[in-house]
């Protein structure tokens, strides 16, 4: 099989950066990846299976990170949004698709409420925060070492365009700790507002981490004692660990959850929900957008919600994932090659264990690109609920021929 | 001819009510009209006109709050649309369109030399923001009294979930008034990043007012002595003025510009655009979301764009503009009524000139929306493409009617 070739890609970059700052943006930019051995711009998808502009088709495990959870161009999720469509989308009002899918999520997902819905992940983290800040009247926002909740000013810090007042009440303590974080809140006695995270610890270029037994009940405590509100970060997780959120699937309670990703299979949706006790600060804080009443996407949600219960997706894609997963390992160890694989099986990371410098994962990865199979070499992947058991062992075939490239340049 | 009826309107926000707080966040509040004289919830559109769930048709001057420029649901753009769909929307990459529209737009806007798209029109205002910062590194923000940039942090207080830190570096000054710029930028000399404006004044519960002779020149020498990124946020104006950007309508020069609202017809998208100079910040800035990518709504725009030209629609819209200010003002005069019109034809604003309660206008809009037509009380206006001189009439002769009213109730 000859290798793929990304001369359409590389020319269009070209292009691109003559009108675009970088030529790609934010988190599908080619910095992320390895020059050369990757598409840079996609044409076609179906399934779980995407072609790039030269006319490459990969299988895909990184779902446009994350939004496509049934699969590209789902037709039943499509067809859906092109009714809508036909009535109609945006008006001056919203439609009755708004009431229908918060009555469909607050009916989801235990604990909840309420819902209000947006367009970015970034829209809802943010919301959350506020409507804390607003029903404490505390300004102090605790988060997780390394977390990432979006790219308003509050949440990121160390990039362009940022002045140290945008963060200077966020405070991080790390991941498992809940004895850190109950010092913060000591600390900050009486002006924390929240207390946001992620589901499990997926921080950029480094393994996943699952929450420690008790973790999620200490800050649940911690929380209550302190009249603190505890904010669920369910962007990424959402929908790949439980149809329910991710804090049913590890057991816990939070007073305010944010979905965006896998909620509408990549029609521009988000979503908060909150519990009853915070529905009068949540109807306060001013959070509206020109398209935020979009019904288009709305329909998407309701459609892809009942798709992925029907086909069983999240227990199908834990399947796949774990099939992924161990397939790997088991390939890695055959040629004495060691890789640390992280995370849940629908969201998994792989890195080399011996290599802090990530040259053995770059060139696992652009390899099993120019293979056609998309496994990002820092970033975490996406299970797609259309992947089969045929997919993964293609993929894994790919990935043996990898691991002996690797092996032999690197020895180990 | 019957008037209308609400019923399932109010019904839907009845339920509405028990999982949305408040029943209809945001712009599309109900709570920003008239309780029980306007319809709710939408169901569909075509052209200049929408259905509600009650199955009344009204001629719209609202266009979803600008987005609906060149009609509902129009079949050009939304063919251009459905064509992306098929191919597919989001992926791990761009897609050519990002390409092809920053291309377009480039070429179109003068004085830009790269464009970034994003999802709403806080999104690039507050992008535009850090962008200013990152290449003056400095903190100040300059803006208009009274101003409407979205709702991130930085762009509004007095409302809920905010703390004073979250604009603590924003500084505001009257519109018109250069002097009062000129003395923010000495008081905090070194320091001030920006200065953002709007094309014309349009703030919320008040008269619109176009920019005085000499303001943008004004502003652009203090920008150019002090080294300040003169910001346009053209969210609402953009695409209504001019196809070049509302800069070109009014002749003045900005280093960063903002597009939203009229940009895709109502798909979901918005956009910066900046000069050269500032394409190394613009790099810098961290700036993504899930959905950044997606090309079904950067075909709408392509479409979009290409449409507004071939059907004169800026042109045409201006026309009935004025026809609908000038039969407003008839009419009212001939009544004895005192009505305020202002700013540009294409984005009215009217109240009556004796009140500062907006009870005459509410009852005006009321009766209007009753007699299928949408003027709404107290926010601008917005024409649409799709408006024929009939259209005009039939508004003109429903206005008249509501005159009627008005005068008969509060007599003057």
């Amino acid at each position: 099989m000859a290798l793929y070739k990304f001369d359409k890609s590389l020319a269009l970059f070209e292009r691109a950066c003559k009108v675009i700052p970088g030529g790609i943006p934010g988190h599908t930019s080619p910095a992320f990846a390895v020059a050369g051995s990757y598409p840079y711009f996609a044409a076609s998808g179906r399934g779980c299976r995407y072609k790039d502009v030269d006319g490459n088709e990969y299988i895909d495990f990184m779902a446009a990170y994350g939004p496509v959870v049934l699969g590209y161009n789902d037709p039943v999720v499509d067809a859906a949004a092109a009714r809508q469509r036909e009535a109609g989308s945006l008006f001056n009002h919203p439609t009755a698709r708004s009431v229908e899918l918060a009555e469909r999520m607050v009916a989801l997902v235990p604990g909840m409420g309420w819902a209000v819905f947006a367009r970015n992940g970034s829209d809802v983290t943010s919301y959350a925060v506020q409507v804390a800040r607003e029903h404490t009247q505390r300004r102090k926002i605790l988060m997780i070492k390394g977390a990432y909740h979006g790219v308003q000013a509050w949440c990121r810090d160390g990039t362009g365009g940022l002045i140290p007042e945008d963060y200077e009440h966020v405070h991080a303590f790390a991941w498992n700790d809940a004895t850190q974080a109950a010092d913060l809140v000591g600390k900050h006695a009486g002006d924390v507002a929240c207390i946001i995270v992620t589901p499990f610890h997926h921080p950029a270029f480094g393994d996943q981490v699952l929450p420690a037994p008790g973790f999620f009940a200490d800050l649940r405590r911690i929380c209550d004692e302190g009249g603190i509100a505890l904010v669920l970060d369910d962007v990424r997780g959402g929908f790949r660990l439980s149809m329910h959120g991710s804090h049913a699937y590890f057991g816990f309670r939070p007073d305010l959850t944010c979905y965006c990703k896998a909620i509408a299979n990549g029609y521009t949706l988000s979503a908060c929900l909150g519990t009853d006790a915070y529905k009068g600060a949540a109807s306060r804080v001013f959070f509206t957008g020109s398209y935020f009443g979009g019904a288009v996407e709305m329909a998407a949600a309701l459609a892809n919600l009942d798709e992925l219960e029907k086909r069983g997706a999240v227990p199908h894609m834990m399947a796949m994932g774990t099939m992924l997963q161990k397939g790997l390992a088991d390939l890695a160890a055959a040629r004495g090659l060691q890789v640390a694989i992280s995370g849940p099986p629908t969201i998994p990371y792989m890195r080399f264990a011996n290599e802090r410098n990530f040259r053995r994962m770059q060139r696992f990865s652009g390899e099993a690109a120019r293979r056609g199979v998309i496994l990002h070499p820092h970033h975490n992947w996406f299970l797609i609920a259309a992947h089969q058991e045929a997919d993964i062992r293609l993929t894994l075939e790919v990935a043996d021929k990898c691991f002996e490239i690797v092996k032999k340049e690197f020895g180990g």
